[in-house]
């Protein structure tokens, strides 16, 4: 079946909105949260643990896999689900964001970026239609186009040269895609300038593009800024098709991202504080290398139902990760991204049952009572 | 049900015998491998897929667990199983050997073990009593008595003095136990000297003991007194209770011990080596990071079924290792324990059907088609 998004139900006090992403592979209910893959695996763990949480559709990435083990390697082992055994769909970013974070002598042109490898120094150039053409290889159910990323703070004249480069690099992507199937994401930039966020949005939403990211988020400009920009950003976009709000985020920038009509997250904290001992219960985060959990019988959260809080007391965590046990972040890890998708269960039950912002504000007053 | 062993079976043409320990927990079939788990965890697996591996029966570490977290804390949480979510049995090293390989300033008296800790340098002193009373603390279902282990080379008045010790030492291991279900195992010492190896075993034989080790051995001295301590000794111990050597081995040790009479191994080769790239395979060990499988599509052993072989490529393994993805780890661990797993079950086959050393003859020779 062709990539298609059909909204289920629009909540009546927010822009929020339920649906359902359709890919060849699988189903996705939306409001959803991609773990981050970068290299082929959600950190520490198996995509049948990914399954059995829950998850339909996880984040890779073109640029790493690119790099390192090579696009054609992966393509001739039958494509990224069957080199990780991962069976749901996969959307891969394009390259843009981890060529300005990751990358070393960046030169962006209308041509492409080049940049340096960080792993091994080696010289390379992204276009939009070698991005495409990893992507393609690479089989993801949702591919993005290359989009020209800038930091935070960044002069406005700056920033509007890369909204026209990221728009004109849209169209190089529709014309460089050669498959049918996957569904191809435009991304939103404009740094905290809302003018140029609108000029962006109403730029990609002209080309016939199945979804639409807004990027260039979460790169150090202030919270207010980031809500901000994407309220303004999201109304402009097609109302049929899904929007993404890239990097996004903490559960609370969840939950204001869905009050303003996004659909699509993606984030490392779940995976990465999981490694940190920082884990999300329902009455908030704690931190699991604290003395006090030394001896604590107690489940880490026990109106939780994941393998970890099932087996396991606080102490028998806190021990492994005491004496850095791989075990320890694979477990954390597993119930972090469990309490993501229960998070994202109850935000599309609440849009459907139109108390979106009741469910915000009790879950807001829960993050509260912090134990740490 | 009380600790019992029974054996099944008496090979024809060599010492091996096949049989069932039982534990109140689970029955075990011997010969049987322990896969170490010295923190309360075998390394980057969970508790459950030992279990789905086939495990019933693994080793833990009186000593780590005394000193991190406290045997006391494991206790309170109701024992190691409970801790670690294990429903098997577990046998306890009394913390002798790990004195000697891993502490500072130890010093050795007929009141027991004086030493430093490997992680603080706090000082303390292990009896055999406290010994004993760690391993009840923490709920084993067998327990070693302390021995007094000494290195290779050592002088055989040395030696002839750890061997009264560890004796003398079992006899009030015996009169400490408090609990009535776990088995207590004694350890036959001795280092290379065969007459000394026969004192002990003597030794050790005359008290009321639920099986009897060989420990001491894989310090260092050639493989061949190895393999010859194990004949010499195995025979002086009583035929009706289990035999364990300790801290062996590769799957030729094994091979070699289950032909002298030898029930039980534990080693860390399956796990440690897995960590390191090397995997068994049933047509000899092969080293996954090797450039020459970067785009091998097929599985790291064909003939195998284990969850790595199922669903992964090499070259994925292969990229898990270059990325430093912990997966990569777990994957090949859960495959070296599936490998011993099913060489134990093999050698359990073989003495059954009277044709063990047919077994080995083949399995040495398979070993020798490595493609590394």
């Amino acid at each position: 079946m062709a990539f298609q998004f059909k909204i289920i139900h629009k909540d009546s006090g927010s822009m929020a909105r339920s649906g359902i992403l359709t890919t060849s592979r699988v189903q996705i209910p939306t409001p959803a949260f991609m773990p981050v893959g970068t290299h082929g695996v959600v950190k520490t763990v198996s995509s049948q643990e990914l399954w059995d949480i829950g998850y339909r559709l996880i984040l890779g990435n073109a640029y790493h896999l690119y790099l390192r083990p090579g696009h054609e390697i992966v393509e001739n082992l039958g494509g990224l689900h069957n080199f990780m055994g991962w069976s749901g769909a996969i959307l891969t970013d394009s390259g843009g964001f981890q060529v300005f974070s990751l990358a070393r002598l960046r030169r962006v042109t209308d041509e492409g970026v080049l940049f340096q490898s960080h792993i091994d120094g080696t010289t390379h150039m992204f276009t939009p239609e070698l991005s495409v053409n990893v992507q393609e290889s690479l089989g993801a159910d949702i591919i993005m186009c290359l989009d020209d990323v800038k930091g935070y703070p960044v002069g406005k004249d700056e920033a509007e040269e890369a909204v026209g480069r990221t728009s004109r690099w849209a169209e190089r992507c529709l014309q460089a895609k050669k498959r049918v199937d996957p569904a191809l994401f435009g991304i939103v930039q404009g740094s905290v300038f809302s003018d140029l966020r609108k000029l962006s949005a109403r730029g990609l939403s002209s080309l016939e593009l199945d979804g639409y990211a807004i990027g260039g988020l979460s790169v150090g400009e202030p919270r207010e800024t980031m809500v901000e920009m994407i309220e303004v950003t999201a109304p402009l976009l097609p109302k049929a098709a899904p929007r993404y709000a890239m990097g996004l985020g903490k559960p609370l920038d969840i939950l204001d991202g869905v009050l303003r009509g996004v659909d699509l997250f993606d984030c490392v904290i779940p995976t990465r504080n999981a490694r940190n001992g920082m884990l999300f219960t329902s009455r908030g985060p704690l931190n699991i290398r604290n003395a006090r959990y030394s001896d604590d019988p107690q489940p880490v959260d026990s109106r939780c139902t994941c393998p970890l809080c099932k087996n396991y007391s606080k102490a028998y965590l806190r021990h492994l990760f005491h004496e850095k046990e791989m075990l320890g972040l694979r477990l954390a890890t597993i119930h972090n991204l469990g309490f993501y998708m229960n998070l994202m269960a109850s935000i599309r039950k609440a849009i459907e049952e139109d108390r979106l912002q009741y469910f915000v504000a009790e879950f807001r007053a829960g993050m509260e009572e912090t134990d740490d």
